[in-house]
């Protein structure tokens, strides 16, 4: 049987770090397992080879830096393989493209293609833990070195454990898991045992900061089960995995857990005319800045003005750029003014329960009215209910969504749809 | 008309210094020439890459720490070539294994087998500045990147001259080039505006740091020519390369240089057996512990006693090692004892002139017994004479030497072979 473990960076800031990973990654094998490790740049090398190439190019160029910041987990990943060697174990250590990661040629956020682990599988063969350094492969046109973007280590993990068909793909992080909610906002969250990737993808697009989307999409796609679990301990994490609730006899949660974000910001256009087009033109102005945008809110038209309000939320890091393009078709366009807003929070409440349960929404409102939280913008999944709230209330938000779904640890933690009806 | 520039890592050691490098690299463009640049790693990156391995395994497997330090020529090769897209020029780095540097499995200390520079020379069809990450390869067999050695960039870079068939190969240092002796210790030593291959392998063999001997073997072997000149300024250097003193219509100097090496000690193995057998029993010994000797002296025999000694000099670094081999077989071979002496120095005259010139070797005594120097022992090749003599005196060897042969600068500096006569 074979298992792909990964290792972030804070796992492997240090040689103490580095011999403590290699331990657990040996006894893993001594379990019998086939291993294949892949790891992240030790703590902080990523960002120090950034500020190392703004030292020398004030933009440098993409392909050079993708070169540049390849080099970290290249180091971990050797310095990992050496350790292990230490224990007893042999261990070899692949770049990503010696390990077969074919990716498209967008440097700094290429997408993996395909996976030709024949060396990986030629080593595990040899009786050998492989490791892999993480978020790199080679562009399948140029041959260039490519980067997948920061945090992509995952994705590497989980492409390549269903390339090798692992029996699962283990994420180790400094946390026990998946929580209910962030346990820095609310004490009493729970770890999920198991969650499905529809909740998982939710959560992640949604502020969970524990698993990257990219991961959990793949995952899903490819049907691999992930355990996300601490490097800390051997407890047993979360488990993200196809969960078939009608055949397990599992009572489905209503609501899985509440995710917040704080990295988005708000933009109304004030005063938009109200003839066919107008929209298309300020949202494809956007997309040509190539800005993602999250929530889109368009107010009823005022029909003495004929004119209305467009607000939409997108990444507070493409705020400026997002304002510049609009002021510059101001004129054009007809609108009256640009706001910004980077005081505020998003706040989800997600779970594949709610498609039966047409009371959620109700629920979830009422929790954050009784709690005093106003609510700016809401957007809606079939499984997800989105608010977008002051940011001062972000965290009484979550919490009141936390308590009004029972999601709060007692003795009744989790309130199932099946109890719910 | 192509040229290969290898940069130190002294030459690269900050931002600072790579962006001056970058100035220099994209004004040899300018000249209407195609660059290739060898680098070196920045700094002291090597020693703290090692530093950190030694961190994590007392003695990291070679094939790991090959992995490891090749990230060093890696960043600094990213790092040049986005300085140098910043200049309106164009560059690409290009890792050993992509540049098609092809070697031998040995890690820590591969040979190049083969360039297959397929991917440089359409980088250079495209216009581009390419750099290449100096010291590593990939091994023709496991495809595992390699080693060359510490500071084989040079070498490097003189193969990809050869197989680009570039017009040369430039090696940037911090000094002006090859000079007649070391300036440190012969103030009046003089810059050799060129010298023959020959004589710049002894020179390397000997003691004279500027090139590695594996670098001038291998442009020796290519008919590579190498100006070596300082990064520092724009002044001529020294052309290493194929002279024809016949046909140029030159004057071959009598002798090329003074070399010197303290990094020598000396063995003398006391009271050998005078049997048949003994000596071979006693290098068979040390070549078993994968030591290099340098020169060997065996006294005349006393015949009397059927016993002599034999003496023989090596790096000290392995003095450690073969003291332990010899001590291993004493009782064996039936030597007396074994005696260390690291507080030596070698000091040599090199010259093809000496050739034709059966009186230098009297000519070099000469001078060092005016100088109140004692021979230690003699050792000569077709075109050198070393002598090792007690470190305290190696400065006035060096400096007897130097004026012996008339090398001290002044308006009469060289002593020509045809003048010597």
């Amino acid at each position: 049987m074979r298992v792909v473990q990964k290792f972030g960076g804070s796992s492997v800031a240090d040689a103490d770090s580095i011999k403590r990973v290699a331990r657990r990654i040996v006894a893993t094998q001594q379990r019998g397992l086939e291993v294949v490790v892949v790891i992240s740049a030790m703590g902080d090398t990523t960002d120090e080879l950034m500020e190392l190439a703004l030292k020398v190019s004030p933009q440098p160029r993409a392909r050079e830096l993708d070169m540049l910041l390849t080099a970290g987990e290249r180091m971990s990943a050797a310095l990992l393989a050496m350790a292990i060697n230490d224990l007893g174990a042999t261990a070899r250590s692949f770049t990503g493209s010696q390990a077969g990661v074919i990716t498209t040629g967008t440097h700094g956020d290429a997408r993996i293609i395909d996976i030709t682990p024949g060396r990986i599988v030629s080593a595990l063969d040899d009786g050998d833990i492989v490791i892999v350094a993480g978020f790199q492969g080679v562009s399948q046109t140029t041959k260039d070195v490519t980067t997948l973007g920061r945090g992509a280590s995952d994705t590497t993990a989980v492409a390549l454990a269903a390339a090798l068909h692992a029996s699962h793909c283990e994420i180790y992080s400094d946390v026990d898991g998946v929580f209910t909610a962030d346990p820095r906002i609310v004490p009493g969250a729970r770890r999920i045992p198991e969650i499905c990737y529809e909740d998982m993808l939710e959560m992640a697009a949604n502020g969970a900061k524990i698993l990257h989307l990219r991961c959990v999409e793949y995952a899903r796609r490819e049907n691999v089960p992930v355990h996300v679990r601490s490097s800390f301990s051997d407890r047993p994490g979360t488990w993200v995995k196809d969960i078939n609730y009608e055949e397990g006899g599992m009572e489905q949660p209503l609501i899985s857990g509440v995710a917040h974000d704080r990295s988005e910001a708000k933009i109304t256009i004030v005063g938009v005319p109200d003839q066919v087009g107008a929209a298309a033109s300020i949202f494809t102005t956007v997309a040509d800045a190539d800005i993602n945008i999250d929530m889109i809110v368009q107010n009823v038209s005022r029909e003495h003005e004929a004119r209305t309000d467009i607000s939409f939320t997108l990444a507070q890091q493409d705020g400026a750029k997002a304002i510049k393009a609009l002021r510059a078709v101001q004129e054009q366009i007809g609108f009256f003014d640009v706001l910004y807003n980077d005081q505020v929070g998003k706040v989800s409440v997600v779970g594949v329960g709610m498609r039966s349960h047409p009371g959620v929404t109700a629920r979830f409102f009422r929790a954050l009215a009784d709690a005093g939280v106003n609510i700016g913008m809401i957007s809606t999944s079939e499984i997800r209910i989105s608010v977008v709230v002051d940011i001062d209330d972000v965290d009484r938000a979550v919490r009141a969504g936390h308590t009004a779904f029972g999601l709060d640890s007692d003795e009744q933690a989790i309130v199932y749809a099946g109890t719910g009806r």
